[in-house]
């Protein structure tokens, strides 16, 4: 699909606005962005993964975005100093995000004591509970639910569905995706003879400002305290993040990620595709987890840590290494037998 | 739970239906069909996974649907080439899927300029927005959402609370189960300075024909192009299909498998339980991906690769062994050793 | 956050209730209980997991309630044979569960023939299906779907959004949240010449009295008979149950674990996060799978298992000490290569 925008831009200019320069006709003029596969010559397209150079050779872009030292020839380029970023820029640029127009749907139905900002857009269906508190231009989708006493903070987005428990809070342009749940009761229970009884769950969960969660993930309440999803921290979906876990501002966690209850993270910690940690852990700061990686104890500043269990990244890549010699080391050492065997007998033969 | 339908069938006529045949009394009338283990005398039951064959010795099944060359005796059977694929036929000839009654719910929502086919079927508290276009005979559940210039092609189902956001097309004869959100933003951030900004996620989801998604999974939309999931696919529950995947036609997702950005899966694709693939890799047609794999590389045609990260699966089952056999290997090595030592002295005595 | 309660609670009485017993002053007065992070010197807090030992020597809560031995000096104690219990009934008795005022909202649509118990609760946008059955005082919340003919006990609980598909029976006292859904169709496809059929899911869902069920989990309907989750056990978020799957008495699902089709599990198992099993096996009772284990086969009663595939956990742990060891062994193969090539040399020379 390619995206066209009427009246178009100059290369120059949007070179000048991601803080690039052009290679080639800074005046040619592109309509819209596409990828490499889709673009035609109207398009900006670009090139900010190695992986898809070949793409670029077939491609029918009439410029393309790159960044410094690509060595792509014959073409003309918008070069960025960081290509990936002037691409977000540029995109928000051509394609400001639409937001709904302002207004509460008489299909929605707002409880007694809920007080609601200006210029805030509910839709159809929707259920605002009593005493909810909604900042101003909030938009709270179809169908969503804000449970008592939720706050949501000017200029957060609940995307159709979204379920808030009683006392949520979600910050300032927050990004929730259709299906997520947040606030459910954390998964605790005391076993007495084989039986499970629940162990109330009386915190809440917090999310603060510019966070974004994917569809259908879910954040449990604490037992007593807070579930906290740091500032500017971005969860994809089908995420499971337990209760009273704290991860810091500017995390990421991929899609299926897990983290077992009570586990806290620190900032800028990756957590990759269906990886998980389990519970009453510390991860430090600017922590890597890799895909499929199962965290079982703690994790220090930095570290990059893969395998199940956890163990740094080179440690897993040399244990996979040696598993794979195994059937050389298993032939050598039959070998050895063998010569051995030959030289005992020897030694018999001699004495 | 046996489910029998009034008036029953002859063998001979399901046979017939099947394209097998009887052995035994081909004139035994069945009313239902059910379970080896809940059948009674008036049932239908079948062996179509020989895990299940000591279930049969106990059944009380009056016939029982088995495959060719089965080696069952005293039973009346109905012999089909494919068992399972007749059970389908003869439970779909049994049990017509029910369809609600067309008509649009005084309590559903439809935006101006959305086009409804003929005998759709829209449910209470479902919204259709804008410019959004049904299908002849489409039905959109109670509490769905189909976003503003959606399109759900002729005798789709969208089960309750669906999500589609705007944009998504669905084609024909799909089958969406409760709690899917299709569309949702894919997860694509730039991050500089340690701090995420957003990519803007201005693509589609396509769904082709024929395509059933499992309750509560999620389909992003492509940053600029579509995610797109080929005709015929089925996907289990849970499954996360990241922005810009390509997953060809005939595909089976099972639960909780997981798909990250870019890739392109090929035709025929199996991917097991808890299975992963990590981004931009391209699958060709005809894998399989065993349960709980994780995929970080591309994967050729055929290929059937299993552990993490993905081996073929006879090497994966070989390294099983190999370390299973570790203990072996190091005791015998320490009988070298002791040999060796042993020879070694005795060179010693000798010179 | 602090839960804290006016009036408050002498500790005597506290321990009375649990039978445990006060160490320090049985008249202090306590108003809430709080994390050992959180609570104040009007709080009660707890030490119920070791690793929180050096939070309690920091902690100003005014009294700590503890297990028998826990050795902790200086501070009002209130001992309770197990403490973890002892907390979920005093906080059962400091905050009642609240539960929304009978009535149904006049958003509900109530099908024909439905029938509701005494001092139902039904939300706005909630819709329960013809000859739906609602036991005395069951709750369905905002937006939830009931759909035809299914049965929710009393003193159930149906969280905003969850999805009854029809036929679905969820016992009494059962907890189910937000955006479950329960009874969707199993993943059953008959492929033939590469494309897939669906074999009809005609089957159910039984919930069993005591379950409780996470946000977002899934638990499909059997082909034919029944999926079962059976009394007082309790599933985590984003849990996946497949058609025909058996889960006994008292298990413990955490999140993000799945269960392919038509395994049957047996009473007191606990499945860790992420954990999987494949389809058609059987667990015994009082199972452990840790988490992130796959399951290919049997598992007797009592075993505790790990790894991919499961084995024993201790086979599992030995399993990693040896790759541990792969280095070491390489190199002492290296070491008796090279001794014996010096024996066989001197050998030669000896010849």
């Amino acid at each position: 699909m390619v995206t066209r925008v009427s009246g178009g831009w100059l290369l120059s200019e949007l070179a000048r606005s991601v803080g690039g320069r052009v290679e080639g006709d800074a005046n040619r003029r592109v309509f819209g962005v596409a990828t490499l596969e889709d673009a035609g010559p109207d398009d900006l397209s670009f090139l900010t993964n190695p992986r898809y150079r070949s793409a670029l050779a077939r491609s029918r872009a009439g410029a393309v975005l790159v960044g410094p030292g690509a060595g792509v020839d014959g073409r003309d380029l918008l070069v960025a100093p960081d290509p990936y970023l002037a691409l977000a820029e540029i995109l928000d640029r051509m394609h400001p995000a639409p937001r709904p127009a302002p207004g509460v749907s008489a299909d929605a139905r707002i409880g007694p004591g809920a007080t609601l900002g200006t210029d805030v857009a509910i839709g159809p269906f929707a259920v605002v509970g009593s005493g909810a508190r909604l900042g101003d231009r909030a938009v709270v989708g179809a169908g969503a639910v804000v449970g008592d006493g939720s706050v949501v903070g000017a200029d957060s987005i609940l995307m159709p569905r979204v379920v808030l428990y009683p006392g949520t809070s979600v910050g300032a342009r927050c990004l929730i995706h259709a299906g997520v749940v947040l606030g459910g009761d954390g998964f605790g229970f005391a076993t007495t003879s084989g039986t499970h009884r629940k162990v109330p769950q009386l915190g809440r969960v917090v999310i603060e400002d510019d966070v974004e969660i994917g569809a259908n993930s879910t954040v449990d309440r604490g037992t007593l305290g807070e579930t906290k999803i740091g500032r500017g921290t971005k969860i994809d979906n089908l995420v499971m993040v337990a209760h009273g876990v704290v991860i810091g501002p500017h995390g990421l966690l991929a899609g299926q990620a897990g983290v077992a209850g009570s586990t806290r993270i620190g900032s800028h910690v990756t957590m990759a595709g269906q990886s998980g940690s389990a519970g009453h852990l510390r991860m430090g700061d600017h922590v890597v987890i890799a895909a499929k990686t199962a965290v079982f104890a703690d994790v220090p500043d930095g570290a990059f840590v893969a395998g199940i269990p956890a163990v740094d990244h080179r440690a897993w890549k040399r244990s996979l290494a040696l598993v794979k010699m195994l059937p050389e080391l298993r032939s050598k050492l039959r070998t050895l037998e063998e010569r051995l065997a030959a030289l005992e007998h020897r030694g018999k033969g001699n004495a």
